[in-house]
This record gives structure tokens, sequence and C-alpha cells, in this order.
């Protein structure tokens, strides 16, 4: 009459889910039970799936965007503008933007945002690696595109006091996005002002 | 500038991921990158994890609750009270209800909850075989502990109807849960008044 009834190695799934951010226990339970209840040859199709991504998916070796290469189609690419690079807090940033059409510079990834109460500083962000690239490159504009919440304004904020004697202009992605929004989720549209609105920080 | 800079590999998982209950592309998305962004050795043992818990887990032969056994441990127990049937739609929901300690039946998990809307019908549940328990055993009451949601009602309606002239007890699990509410959400408190206040359908 007490949680022994709940079998091991589904506790242990449910102990590793709640590790990752914005899980609890609640949803690390709900996940695991939707993954036993679908056919069990399309779970382990899943799971498959999920281990051939661990095995071919990196960061690109010069912007950090998820990618099966060594450097991701965006640094391949030779028609892209590589004065501009704009900075995004995750690969899905970067991806959501280049569904905009709008964008055709370079990116880099810092990997997350400062956060005090989640103990992330900016050595837990590739920050060092972006100030390498923009002095070793003949960069002209840094755009920070972290989101619009407290976090990603300090992020940036912080970024823009690193670049801020450099010669080289150092812009916000425009508003246009609601504050407290995650950009990630933002509409194309939205997205698209919020480029074209970008202003000098 | 499109979706082609997304890895082949990260669209697979997300798409395989969108097809879970409660998913839609976004949340996918998350997931996905969550994994990708722990530490790689993390994220392979959680796919470990998930492997072994396909490996060992499946339901109960008797009332369908996820176990490594082939009977679980509730319908092991000889001390459990064999002539009331709880029925439930998920065996988190019986953990649930394991965690108050004011329950000593044995359990019936159904997998759902009938809904038109998934086109979820009395035969993708586990309802046949609750029948065929409750001829072939000496059961006295069945509770009926769907969620008390619309479609857990209907369901408890349901089944109330097929077992009605059968000389048992019906029971509905008591209120006390808020309408709406999900039974493997509610705190442990609620969840015993609610067994405590069941009453006869």
């Amino acid at each position: 009459m007490n949680n022994s009834i709940i079998p091991e190695t589904l506790k242990k799934v449910v102990e590793e889910i709640s590790q990752l951010p914005g899980y609890g226990e609640k949803s690390a339970q709900r996940l695991a039970v939707n993954i036993l209840n679908i056919p069990r040859g399309e779970a382990l199709k899943l799971i498959k799936t999920f281990m051939e991504m661990l095995e071919k998916i990196h960061p690109c070796r010069q912007c950090g965007i998820y990618t099966e290469e060594e450097l991701c189609p965006v640094c391949r690419d030779e028609n892209r503008d590589k004065t501009i690079i704009c900075v995004v807090e995750e690969s899905f940033d970067a991806f959501a933007i280049e569904r905009t059409g709008k964008y055709n510079g370079l990116y880099h990834v810092i990997g997350g945002r400062l956060s005090p109460l989640e103990e992330i500083t900016p050595e837990d962000l590739n920050i060092e690696s972006l100030l390498k690239r923009v002095e070793e490159n003949p960069v002209k504009e840094v755009i920070l595109a972290t989101n619009p919440t407290v976090e990603g304004e300090a992020t940036a904020s912080y970024i823009h006091n690193l670049l801020k004697n450099k010669k080289i202009i150092v812009s916000r992605i425009g508003y246009g996005l609601p504050f407290g929004a995650v950009l990630e989720n933002a509409d194309d549209f939205t997205l698209s002002k919020a480029l074209e609105h970008k202003t000098p920080i």
C-alpha cells in the first residue's frame, strides 16, 4: 500500500526525466506512461530515433547550431553575409529566424541564458567563443536575439557590455515581441517585424 | 533560409514525439532540444533507461497495472481484499490511490477513457476483461474511479450500465475531487476523502 508497487524501471525513468528543465514529477510520469501506452513497436522506434539523434547531432564547430555535419548549413553557405552575427539562446531560435527568410547573416548559439536562480553564469554559455569570432573575423554587426524575458535581457546586456568597446554595431532584436514571450514560439510575422525593427543599443 | 537547416534526425524525433498525446510540435521540439542540451553521457543513460523500461514493463496479466512481473504486486498480495475491484483509467491512477494507503482491494486498469473526439470506443479499453473478472471471481463491489471529467464520467456511466444487472455493488469514487480535475494530480488527502466517501450509484 505504498510506492513500492511502482516498477523500479518506471521510477528510474521518471526520476531521470524529472531532471530535464521544465519537467516535474507529474509531467515526467505523463511522458513515461504515454510512451508505455503506445504500441511497443512504435515506442522502440521512437527510442531508436532518439539514439540516432544523439549519435548524429552535435553543435556546429563555428556557431553552435545543432547539425549533423562539422559545419552547419548556414556556416557552409557561401552566400550568407559573414559580417553579421545573430546571437541566439538555442538552435531552435535560429531555426525560427530561418523560417522568416528575412535574415542572411550568420548565427551564434550561446546555449542558454544567464540565470542566477538556476546558477547559470557567463562561463556556462558560449560567450567566450563569440568574442573570439568577433575578433578574428571581419564582423561589422552583432544582433542580440536572446529572448525578450528578464533573463534574456540580462544576457543581452551582459554581452553588449563585452562588445561595446569594439568597433562594431551591437543591436538588440526589434520589439514587436511582447515582453515575457519566448522567441521560439513567436509567429513568423512577429519575428520578421522584430528583425526588421532591430535597433542599435 | 528555410527549414532545411534543421538536421534530419532532429526533424524525425520532433515528428515522432508530436504523435504522443499531449504533445504538439513546440513541446516536442522543447523535449528534443532539452535532451540534446544535457551532457551526452546523461542523455544516453536516459535513453538506455527508457529502453530498459520498454523491455521490462508490461501490463499485469490480471489487472493491467504496469509491472515488471507477470502479476503486479497488488494481484500477488494475499492480504488484499479480492472482492473489491477499483477501476482506473491508467496505472498512475492506481499508484496515486496506493499512496493514500486507504485502499486494500484490487484494481482494473481500463487504459484510457471513452472519447468520441479521439475516437476511443469501448473496444479500445479493457472493459471486456473487467466483465470477465467480475463474472469469474467472487467480486462483491466495483468502485469506478475514472477521472471526474466529462469523459471519465461517461466512461463510468458506460461501465455502470454493463454491471448494473449483476448482483454486485457499483460505486463511484466519492467527490471531494473538484469536477474537471485529473485524478493523478490530486493530493493524497483529497484522494483519501474521495475513497472514503464513495457512494453507490
